[in-house]
């Protein structure tokens, strides 16, 4: 059947967003053409704001919708400690953890000098600027654990190392996980970075 | 995390559609923030245009961008076979098939008396008029096999079946089913409806 364009259109920009397929896709148009139209509309003009609102936050590049992202306005959280992420939705699953209260700095990117991705294409400089300016005791890499990732811990641990303390998120077994089901170098890592007992327990 | 405002609405915003949960939409919203500004604007508009554009047809009540659908309005597929179903989407599976060239009608409902949907709730009236005026030859069923359905077959039949002759869709074994993941509703009604093989062998 030939939809009508309008509804065509719906169909085919819902199934440009990533994991809708033609079903889902069909699905969620007919349900924005039959739900109550503020419903519809609202999706419609919160992505419009979204795109209007949103920009990087001057000093970490999270998002935000002021100059300064409201975790670098927090005076509470220390101002001596960087987490550094690829993306912005790489904050929000740390904060879920609630074990940092410290500030970050979104890179944008891994290094992948195959891709034509070096230290100028993402952003190392600014990093380096903060770490000198805002008197930076301990940076903490929180990058994927692939060879990207790998490869931008060292770069940065070198540009950094004489500055400031340097560290990673620690690598092992996950919560939950069944240790037959968990791959060899996850095993070997978790082997290489074994803890006393009793210090985890100090730690609570 | 505190999301800035605007994407903690689009996020929002997101979730209320159908089969999106929270991590969903989280991944689309940072989608429609990430990709470039046309791809996102591109469904905003698509939803506004949608929902200004698309109405009922004023003779099936199938999704149109015009008063009349573009089937009511294709001249070559018959007049006077009309099939029955309850919602727009039921339309596009059956055109799917490609095994049906006549009109529509869209009930809007399924009759459901303990939820207060008696026939004047759906689009009745407009069906039996419509079987009067059009000189409709058949009236196929096309219904859910559920007890709303069953119902509502029973009081089109009894509605209709003076003015003009009333089938429904075979029910029985679905196309590639196994015999003995088969629930025993559907292998009685299988077995009540069976069939000459050479009767099935002369249509092709």
């Amino acid at each position: 059947m030939d939809y009508p364009e309008a509804l065509e259109e719906l169909v085919e920009s819902l199934q440009q967003l990533p994991t809708i397929g033609p079903k889902s896709a069909q699905r969620l148009a007919f349900w924005l053409l039959e739900s109550p139209e503020p419903k519809a509309l609202r999706l419609s003009e919160a992505i419009r704001s979204a795109r209007r609102d949103i920009r990087p936050c001057c000093r970490c590049f999270n998002y935000s919708d002021r100059d300064v992202c409201a975790i670098c306005a927090d005076s509470n959280r220390r101002a001596d400690l960087l987490c550094v992420v690829v993306q912005p939705k790489d904050i929000v699953a740390l904060e879920r953890t609630r074990e940092y209260r410290g500030r970050y700095h979104v890179l944008g990117g891994l290094l992948s000098p195959l891709d034509g991705i070096g230290p100028g294409q993402v952003r190392i400089q600014e990093l380096v600027d903060r770490v000198r300016q805002e008197g930076i005791q301990e940076v903490i890499l929180a990058l994927d654990t692939t060879v990207g990732g790998e490869a931008t811990c060292l770069y940065l641990s070198r540009q950094l190392g004489e500055q400031t303390s340097v560290t990673r998120l620690a690598q092992g077994l996950p919560a939950g996980g069944n240790l037959d089901y968990t791959d060899e170098v996850t095993l070997g890592r978790a082997f290489r970075g074994r803890r006393r007992v009793e210090d985890l327990s100090q730690q609570g």
